[in-house]
């Protein structure tokens, strides 16, 4: 693979010798070089400098990117999305805005259960072919890991056959991918009146096949009113740690239900969603990450979700003020948010979550890295690391980046040091 | 000008044989045909119809387009931006996000008179290129018509350089560019003690130049506490009319100041913003449509200024439910709505607003176009009319399009015959 030099880099952002997850007042920092430059090689970073401390010619490398007035910035690092799917749903999209509830749609067969409907009757090659024009379209907006649920399955064929794609996106595609059980998405119909037979199903049919084939790294349960109650949550979250995966939590999107105690209690990675927190379970996040560097899980926070379903948004600034490491991530599916596009997820998050650009930035890379376990591999300009790069085009600042909301201003996605 | 045929549109939207203002429920009906073909000639539209009725060859024509599985729908037309500026204004949309009040930013020298005094030290040329800029930047997201405001100026010079720089992008864009003078944006600092002074000055001193070289269509007043009264609103605006110049206006942004009123008594083209309005005022707005067709003036909703300030956003439905006739714009501008993407108006009017996809289109289209004067020109797939189109990429369907508000779904856009 070969050497590239960019050279005259306006700013290049997220220079770290060390990398470590980012707390509350930390992710306010977002340490960079102007006019610098950047040696990547066999697809990862080398060097980075100031030009003043430049020795190299351009000459001497495969490429040089000269990069005047533009920002090099890590590649967004996506930590909750379910973008493999079958079918979009803008029909239910429309029948909200009519007014109907989320629970006359779901009384009508939408919702999950449509998703899960449509997706057993898709085949594997299908899922995957449209999973992967969604993966290179996020690529292109600059996304270069992500991380992807099942839970559209919601039988052992339908899971299975969804973390089999997820599989092959991750051994062909240029982004690093993650993938997360999320057979506790939503009861099926069949077992509603039957939670036991269908966590059973989980965790002795299913989880025992996805650990024999390796067809997860994380576990994922909707803990939430109407789904999964904090007490099969744990139980389901317990027996998933004893194949491996470790819980990777939906809590607190539409109420309180002992989700962020369940979480910790579990060691999760993350807490996602969390439109709804009371000033006592922010309590309880700051507290489970307030010991060693890492400990407790991350914030992760879906401002898009908010937004599509005219809910009122994550209480970003309480989060962040008490001490907690925060991500940002595009929640990316058919029902509540139907985008994977990062920039937006970032400037959504400075306009109406009131975050800094640098508190964004941070979370929507070095910490949405950590949320799905590559904060060590990802998401900072750090020696040795993955040479995920985004290019924009020429910005006056940094800021400028959340400020122009509806303007694309990635110019060049680098993944690995393959461009995209 | 070569002729155009497209064939096998999936769906070609707002095929109207006769072109009016929709008002109430009207918007709600976007009629289309499925699997149609349409003929551009001269930069027209000279016909269309389904493909059984289809007689020509596609080798009777200069140019074929197979626009299969796509829609094919009218240039978006934005009736309110203020895009010749100076320079970004990313630094106060920071302070903002810190908790600094608009009155704060202003009382630091932010806000149109930071603005007015980056644009006094800017070049014409210089402002001409980087509308320039902008106008392609829009063009390749759809639009094809633009309204454009002075007002960054304040001075006599500055105004008339800025509607001199409106003038020159008139002459040389593909866009349909209507000009507004709103010398009236704000009270510069010498005159904040002497209004009279400077309403003097705007209807003494600019009007008759402005009507002298013929460079503005409309005149505009920013209807506002702390800015112009009602009062001071109405003598500007029958002053305006005398030399030809209707108006539009900003009014109820922020509060009601009895701007509907004076808008409605002066016969307004459009009454724009009303994020902040009361039943009452509705009820005006309503009964100043009710009568002919084309009569009282558009009610023009600017969400993303309501987005970008973190404001409630405008109450659409009970102005569509009243009868009222609908606009969407962008209101691109430095300070409050930096981005001129009518794809993402229509999204957030839908996702926000609560306005049904055919409600949100017709406002950014058809009535678009009445709410600067270019309605019997643009705005509808009209015999006659300029061919001004937005080709998409393919998409499930209408719907489809506000709802993947991240993504941009437009392939090509045609402007007056010309790809651009």
């Amino acid at each position: 693979m070969a050497t590239i030099l960019f050279t005259h880099i306006g700013q290049l952002v997220s220079v770290r010798p060390e990398s470590f997850r980012l707390q509350g007042k930390q992710l306010a920092e977002l340490p960079s070089l102007r006019d610098a430059y950047l040696v990547v090689e066999d697809g990862r970073i080398a060097e980075y400098g100031v030009m003043d401390g430049l020795t190299y010619q351009p000459r001497d490398f495969g490429e040089h990117v000269d990069a005047r007035g533009r920002l090099v910035l890590p590649a967004w690092c996506d930590s909750h999305t379910h973008l493999v799917f079958a079918a979009s749903r803008e029909q239910e999209f429309v029948e909200k805005i009519r007014g109907s509830s989320y629970a006359e749609i779901a009384a009508k067969g939408g919702g999950i259960l449509n998703s899960a409907r449509r997706l057993a009757d898709c085949s594997e090659e299908t899922l995957f072919r449209d999973a992967w024009e969604r993966l290179a379209e996020i690529a292109r907006l600059g996304t270069g890991a992500v991380e992807i649920k099942s839970g559209y399955g919601l039988t052992v064929e339908s899971e299975l056959k969804m973390l089999r794609v997820i599989r092959r996106l991750r051994e062909k595609s240029p982004l690093a991918i993650r993938a997360t059980f999320l057979g506790a998405h939503a009861y099926p119909p069949e077992y509603l009146a039957d939670h036991e037979g269908y966590i059973r199903l989980l965790v002795e049919e299913l989880m025992p096949r996805i650990a024999a084939e390796g067809l997860a790294d994380f576990v994922d349960v909707f803990c939430e009113q109407g789904f999964f109650s904090a007490e099969e949550t744990l139980r389901i979250c317990e027996a998933a740690w004893a194949w491996g995966l470790r819980p990777k939590l939906h809590v607190n999107q539409l109420s309180s239900q002992g989700g962020i105690e369940a979480g910790i209690r579990v060691n999760a990675l993350s807490l996602d969603h969390l439109e709804t927190l009371t000033p006592q379970e922010i309590g309880l996040l700051a507290a489970a990450t307030a010991g060693a560097t890492g400990a407790g899980p991350v914030a992760t926070l879906l401002p898009s979700a908010a937004f599509f379903l005219r809910m009122p948004y994550q209480p970003a600034r309480a989060l962040l003020d008490a001490g907690c490491p925060v991500a940002l991530a595009s929640d990316y599916n058919p029902g509540s948010s139907p985008s994977g596009n990062m920039n937006f997820i970032v400037s959504l998050a400075c306009i109406q979550l009131r975050m800094l650009p640098e508190e964004a930035i941070n979370a929507a890379t070095l910490n949405g890295a950590y949320a799905m376990g590559l904060g060590e591999e990802l998401g900072s300009i750090t020696p040795g690391k993955r040479a995920n790069l985004i290019l924009t085009r020429p910005v006056p600042s940094l800021a400028y980046l959340p400020y122009a909301f509806g303007t694309s201003l990635v110019e060049r996605v680098l993944l690995g040091g393959q461009w995209m």
